[in-house]
């Protein structure tokens, strides 16, 4: 009896995949080679596809087999109970959305996309702006839908990272702010770094990324690199993943920390167990625990000294007019310059949490707050003044230079951060268990990946995100770790007392 | 009460149109980046969605809804009053094939492909049988289901080309033989084809590429080229249209005329209705047309004196030393050089139909005759002996060249030869209405994409094929245009009496 059910809904879940698979790739393609001509067409399918979805997940059979599978929890595979019970949550949130509301969302968020990236070009808000306020008017509907009562920011960062909230970050942020803003401060001298922006031929920097990928140990049957406008991950199980970058010419170091962080979130994707590759708790478990990744392989590792020297000579030989006469230290300083900038993506570790920041105090006004998104321009510059003491000269590098919000993604800002504060409690811990640095100084990454595949890759969705860090730290989560790494590790490359 | 029946058959279309979208992306995405360890995964998700897809087409609600558009014929858009009518052809061919044979065919044709792909590199077709007897096998069962008193290859040629049957094709055959062989015999001395082979690097080649599109007239916005092992045209709907070559460093000709010829079929899509675009009519009506298209713009065109004349100047400007000291008449001369050859997609015009005759002999007796798939590479090689004098050294270079019947596209072969006459006899009629030559030594070939999107790309389906042609030529087919044109280019060329 329950075992007809077991067959029937592994069956309904293969089905889900293959549509999740479908419209995964239909994304991608949408941000790498598509003619842009296409957005049209498009669009619609993803309509189409998402109608199928939403029927699927919150269909009356397909409630009564998870239910069935709850109740008869000991006399199930263990992968399929918790699938089951992820589902039921997954499905009170979407099963409360009526239906035309929800497809008419996905194409409009497929709409916002395209728009975003041409209002981007032009750094005209104003063209972006409408499409935004349909977006973020969606998500506010969405939210109370499912929690009537919950402030609706809080509502959509448990969507990213169970359990986060605005309690939470508002702590995490005053310590992250509290302690960095000294350091920052005292950085006065800055290092050369001109040597990072002489030419580098896009050509040489594929054969780098190329070399890149075989360090982190990505196997090439299974992760591709592409090129697109705002480098990103993607996978289709974990035998299929996708990692992007973006080259620039002049300046090697873009795509070099591209590919590595996008490297990262491979990194987790690809370690995931076997046995559960193919079910929909198959894949990374929070985008915190994702960007601790990321971040933990761009920053902590990649933007390591030991990290440097294993592949400068490797670098040296790919780049040999640019970098001639450079040392492995000159570029380990160089590519850890601190500085207060305009860009996200390109800012350095230390100031990073301030751009984080940024964006969190304006989505949960947004939200929780009476923020109007028309309002969004101004109050980015005026952040960016507060926080980074820059003045942004025009939207493109201000409020429209990230991809999240074209995309419907509220709430994941704050993923970053926090991710990256998991990533130097993780090393703390590590270092116990393995001669880290000794590993990464001879250019073996192995031994941190398999660790972090006992710890955490393996797992999937298995458990709770705060559960499995903190199994993973041996210890609770502490953003101290976090201040703690980057105030030594700034205050001994610019030698501050 | 009908038009309650036309918005859900308009539903239907869409949706249908959308699915069809999903499959072919994955299949583009499958010959272009998809990373090869993702093979498994796709083939599921090919086989989850192609059932979908068939109960939709097969359903009874699909039935009822087509038969009585076509009931009301004069009530109803005419556009889909042909949709219906295909469909319920399409419907008899699909509806009589068991579902799980269906789309288990479905999941072998894409294994098959992936097979073929090492084996092709190894030259090992042991390796490659078992998966093409598959695909024979359930080939000749659906052709069976279908009409099971017809022969099974004449079943397959009208799934290609409706009307086309063995009988024409032996006709047209045998016309083809005994008028090109003796032109070929007469060739003896070569021109000198070096600077074709000198190096070519791929960067530049992709420069060149851009320009013949340019040239061609196709949109970049609708329109991308993407890199593969062996080049092919698709499109979901006329607004994203994909064409694809390969480059090879020291052969300039062979992805330049790739691109020319995957740029027609691009030409032919791209120039379809606006009005019937999202509707499976909105396509080529035929392969032998569509091959039409893409041989007319590779060969009656892409290798004329004019053409080479109008270009010449931009090739020489992107490959200054490669051509230095050659004339565009020597490069003309060049890149028709005629000899019977190993490689189908490499030969000239002259000898093409014989290797495609190959092809036809053996299909037609693989599936009307007692030929067994396992003893193709001996008849393989002996029929090259016998039609074009040249010994086969391996089947990498023999049976396994070609990837069409990996992808189980029996009977698509003589397309290639059907459509090859088809645009002999249409430049013909072409020259009447239009200063054909003086537009193309000009570099300008709107006139005649004018022409064609006229006489047949606008049509799409809505004629059948032997009419569409017809009307076009405003006369009967005539396979005597192609052997004339090919006898007096080649005369020239080669001075035969």
């Amino acid at each position: 009896m329950i075992q007809d059910t077991v067959e029937r809904y592994r069956t309904y879940l293969e089905k889900l995949r293959a549509y999740g698979h479908a419209m995964g790739l239909m994304s991608y393609d949408m941000n790498t080679v598509m003619p842009k001509g296409a957005g049209p067409v498009v669009g619609d399918t993803f309509g189409v596809l998402s109608e199928v979805m939403y029927d699927m997940v919150t269909s009356p059979e397909t409630e009564a087999m998870q239910r069935e599978i709850l109740a008869h929890r000991d006399e199930v595979d263990p992968n399929l109970v918790r699938t089951a019970e992820l589902a039921m949550e997954e499905r009170e949130r979407i099963a409360c959305i009526p239906k035309d509301e929800y497809v008419q969302y996905t194409i409009d968020q497929t709409t916002a996309d395209q728009v975003w990236h041409e209002a981007k070009l032009k750094s005209d808000f104003p063209m972006f702006l409408p499409h935004l306020e349909k977006l973020i008017a969606a998500q506010k509907r969405f939210a109370k839908y499912y929690k009537p009562d919950a402030p609706v920011y809080d509502t959509m960062l448990d969507a990213y990272e169970k359990g986060l909230n605005t309690a939470t970050l508002d702590a995490f942020f005053a310590t992250v702010r509290e302690r960095l803003v000294p350091v920052i401060a005292k950085i006065k001298a800055q290092p050369d770094v001109s040597f990072l922006h002489t030419h580098y031929p896009i050509a040489d920097q594929r054969i780098f990324s190329d070399y890149l990928m075989d360090v982190l140990g990505l196997d090439k049957n299974h992760c591709i690199i592409g090129e697109t406008e705002h480098p990103f991950t993607t996978s289709f199980t974990k035998y299929d993943v996708r990692i992007t970058t973006h080259y620039h010419e002049d300046a090697v170091e873009a795509s070099m920390y591209s590919v590595i962080h996008e490297g990262g979130h491979a990194t987790y994707e690809r370690n995931i167990a076997d046995e559960i590759a193919r079910l929909p708790i198959g894949g990374g478990v929070s985008m915190s625990v994702h960007e601790s990744q990321s971040r933990f392989f761009e920053n902590i590792i990649g933007r390591s000294e030991p990290f440097i020297k294993a592949i400068f000579p490797k670098m040296q030989e790919i780049f040999p007019e640019q970098l001639k006469g450079v040392t492995a230290h000159q570029f380990y300083v160089a590519v850890n310059k601190a500085e207060p900038s305009l860009i996200r993506t390109e800012a350095d570790e230390l100031t990073y949490s301030l751009h984080v920041m940024v964006r969190y105090e304006l989505e949960k006004r947004l939200f929780n707050g009476d923020l109007e998104p028309k309002d969004l321009p101004a109050e980015w510059n005026r952040m960016y003044r507060e926080y980074l003491g820059v003045d942004v000269p025009d939207d493109r590098r201000g409020v429209l230079q990230d991809s999240h919000w074209a995309g419907g993604l509220f709430g994941y800002f704050p993923s970053y951060a926090v991710g990256s504060a998991y990533g130097a409690q993780l090393i703390k811990r590590m270092e116990r268990d393995l001669d880290v640095w000794g590993n990464v100084r001879a250019g073996n990454l192995k031994p941190l990946v398999d660790w972090l595949t006992e710890h955490i890759y393996r797992f999937g969705c298995l458990k709770e995100p705060g559960k499995l860090m903190e199994e993973a730290f041996g210890a609770p989560f502490d953003p101290t770790y976090y201040t703690d790494y980057l105030t030594k590790k700034y205050s001994e490359l610019y030698h501050l007392d």
